[in-house]
């Protein structure tokens, strides 16, 4: 393993530690699931990966569960570091000059089985090549959006952005309306969030709280949108449009999407990858 | 309209009347079907285009049919013409000096019910800029490949080539099975089959007497296949892998399909375009 500075070692522990609470509150919500079957646990798979190098550069552990309130919830860690290959090196931040980087962080992504409950998805991370920044974001992805839903969400979300920021809510919403916008579809991908990327505003600790309370903000609200809905007996019709909303969910990941396309053509771990994607959807 | 010269207007002849013979094999299939409900039958829809020019640009014809062997058959012709954008013109064969452009053609995905019976593709068209060529390909995309099925495939293909080039099995076959590897998966979409481009031999009517033998190669032999298998029973477990099947084949699709990607993200027939992906699918 590299050495890593104190920055790097604290952002790591918090993203392990992120998701340790994120696993318990998700089981917590699996065990107060009324639906029939057992309450869903995380199983971890540990990876690990080989840098571009040659040389070791880190992993990650995915957790998935597949249970009765979560028909696939996917929380993953990961730390990798090395060398980017130097075409793509070009085109990130600071990397053009020298090629090594370190990234460490957590993405998920939530479906659940209730078409009523909104899934979500999540991920925050901290980047270091010549320059250091944080980015992430979390957004609401409800198959059948509710007003006042929504608008707990987006206030719970602008809480946090303000208080380390006034300009980050607005900032970092707008980042998340533009992200997610799916032009063949003329629609977004659920009903927006935040979305935030090199951010580095010269005071690392403020950054990091940033990152951290972004973390929170997710473990705080979600229980509460999945506690108001989970119980509530849905029809075959809603849930038909659950699959529907999941395949266009499945269409941006899979066609737009940054991270996952980036990953899938460069020889990513395409099982951490893919996570993303929704246990059944529908295309017709 | 724009006036046709004679090969254009026999190629856009052929690729209506292959259409309405393939509805016609489908339809067919479908009464033989035994699964409850009603047989299936076409729905068409027409859409116009209008080209990046602002003037008129063609358009098509959509078939759908949802029906009780086929879970969903696409099967559509189109039309379209116009100028290319400048910078997508510098991409095409031909079209750097002049963006106009010409392309007739006929395009098809089959999703069967019982996943015993194998889904295809198959796409073949005429395109016209400065220079004018066919293309197009035929590939079998069973959930779960039967050796005989897929040799059976192979034979009737390779016959249908060796009649007009002894050259193109081998060369198309390749193309196909480079085409269709997905590398996220180690593994490729389907079984093969063939796939051309940019095909002009010098012999306009002999590159066309091809393209019209692949598509009368897929009237002939798809039915076979299907019949050879359709009432057959299957288990829950066999439908389960065509579901991940069929994840795979939307991946590769949205990932990797040059007409997919190029056409969501240069506004292309949305509808038209998504027509390829999969009723249901699975990721888990």
């Amino acid at each position: 393993m590299i050495q890593l500075d104190d920055q790097q070692r604290a952002a790591q522990a918090w993203f392990r530690q992120l998701r340790n609470d994120i696993w318990a509150m998700l089981e917590q919500l699996e065990d107060e699931g009324q639906a029939p079957g057992e309450a869903g646990r995380f199983e971890k798979r540990v990876w690990d990966r080989t840098d571009h190098s040659g040389g070791e550069g880190g992993g990650g552990e995915m957790g998935v569960m597949k249970g009765r309130v979560f028909e696939k919830a996917g929380v993953n860690i990961s730390t990798v570091f090395g060398e980017f290959n130097p075409d793509f090196a070009k085109q990130i931040n600071g990397a053009a000059e020298d090629p090594r980087f370190f990234a460490t962080g957590i993405s998920l992504v939530i479906h659940p089985v209730n078409p009523l409950v909104p899934a979500v998805h999540m991920n925050t991370r901290m980047l270091v090549t010549t320059k250091r920044w944080f980015g992430g974001g979390v957004d609401l992805n409800p198959a059948l959006p509710d007003a006042d839903e929504t608008a707990a969400f987006h206030a719970a979300v602008k809480a946090t952005c303000d208080a380390h920021n006034p300009g980050y809510y607005p900032a970092h919403s707008k980042w998340a309306e533009d992200y997610f916008w799916v032009p063949h579809r003329n629609r977004h991908r659920g009903v927006g969030g935040i979305f935030y990327d090199h951010l580095n505003s010269g005071d690392w600790a403020a950054d990091f709280a940033y990152t951290q309370a972004v973390g929170r903000c997710f473990l705080e609200t979600y229980p509460k949108l999945v506690r108001a809905k989970m119980h509530q007996d849905y029809t075959p019709e809603q849930r038909a449009e659950q699959l529907r909303y999941r395949g266009l969910y499945a269409e941006f990941n899979l066609v737009y999407d940054r991270g996952t396309t980036f990953g899938l053509k460069t020889g990513g771990n395409t099982d951490a990858i893919l996570m993303s994607l929704p246990p059944h959807a529908r295309w017709d």
